[in-house]
């Protein structure tokens, strides 16, 4: 059996910040660095530069789209997964890694999340959601301090 | 053209306390008494009592299964329809609504609110989740008094 | 529990010729008459006027959609179900039905013929594709005489 | 932009005779030496041989699996895509192409031929189905005379 590559998924917005841009090139270059695949949605925002962090430093990417053509995905997806499915993709994109990496997001990113933790997928978060259930706040998504703490702490609960 | 029924999703755990249980169970019966057709994932607990509202009160049931089996939707469901899709399902939950009410619930109902706020589907809630975005308290889950104000909510805001 | 009416699916494609068109709201009909719930993909075409004839006999209609908007089903949908997972949603319309009936149809018909298949659901053909493996024919897709030969057989074989 | 490799399907059955593992290893390695990236269900059979071939050539192996456990791959797919989604992950297997290898195989071969042929994705036979509509034969599915044919008319067509 080939010893495979841990697969850790950025997920976010198509329009972050200029600071969570930032934040999602710095985890995929980290991603690259550590030698670790990077999964997302394929499209642009938080998850193009994820893969432009990962390909700066010589990593692999894959895009999970929602669309039928691959030709969506970001200038920085090495393997685009066309699904032609919507937003049930979300779902395959997050079983599809072993720890997830929210940075920021919409309430797609909130989708995403909320399937990783059904699933029993660690979930760290950078600026992003927060979650309570009947008002007591449920602390299921990890905090980190940095970009690097972040890639640091997926990797360590990256379930076999 | 027909003139079609409203249709309103219940979405909530497999294992409700007793007093959501009795509160799906007063939504299904308030919406059938208001002529809605009730959309649910078509398993157990919160599922099931609003089945059995809804069906006490002569309405219509759907339930939007996960498996490869009709046989495992509640004994409440007239019309199972059978995705095979896993969680991917919980997506078409509730896109087939034109409005949501969200009881209690664990992580599968918050994918199932996310999913609804993605896609611009109101989603009005009953002891549910709350949800923050980088601390900011996001007011989209509509908060409801009692199980007839939920449906009362439900109605007013369903989409055409 | 309750006792749950049969769930036929009709498949065919969305441009058929007048005699399929003819078919296929026949079995609209008889599926009605027979106190069967018409399944199918909800647009135009073969599902139109299968759905137009059910409603003609006040039968009840279901319409599993690709997209991600109702108002796209055809004008005799009683009950749209949006899925917004585009083709991937021809597995549900098969699996929710006990028995599918094929008029018809182009390669959208044949997938939903072999998924059908591959469940172990009964098809039952009319004017439609015939399949061969390795050059031997497979006779999995039965022959029906007449719209109303198509539907006594599906009822016949309708699993449980 | 990435200049990205181009992606090719193989599909067949989980229990091919040894003709058609022979001819799916052939094919695998075929892929890899000419630089392109080998998509499949990650499964068994067919599946598994053709990963074997191109693992064996040092090239990518991309795994679309229909579970929730990226273990259930077989042990030469390098990147297993988890979709949770059962048989709508054939969808996926095929959309993520851009031609497909058909080799043998049974229903779900069938779903995968006609779900490419759906969208438009060149189709490659080895010994695979044939298709006929109201009688007329479908040539849509091309011919192969060998792997190594099989190879060179997918990338041949591959759409950009």
């Amino acid at each position: 059996m080939l010893d495979r590559k841990k697969r850790i998924a950025v997920i976010g917005g198509s329009q972050p910040t200029s600071k969570e841009a930032k934040a999602a090139e710095e985890v995929g270059r980290e991603l690259a660095k550590q030698g670790a695949i990077l999964v997302c949605g394929g499209l642009g925002g938080v998850m193009e530069a994820a893969c432009k962090g990962t390909i700066a430093e010589g990593g692999v990417t894959i895009g999970i789209l929602p669309g039928d053509n691959h030709k969506t995905a970001n200038p920085y997806v090495q393997i685009p997964i066309v699904t032609g499915m919507g937003y049930a993709r979300n779902v395959a994109v997050v079983k599809s890694a072993q720890a997830v990496i929210a940075i920021g997001g919409s309430y797609g990113t909130l989708t995403e999340i909320a399937h990783a933790l059904q699933s029993g997928i660690p979930v760290i978060g950078l600026n992003t959601w927060t979650i309570s259930r009947n008002g007591q706040q449920d602390n299921s998504i990890l905090l980190a301090e940095s970009p690097a703490d972040a890639v640091k702490k997926a990797l360590a609960l990256a379930s076999d």
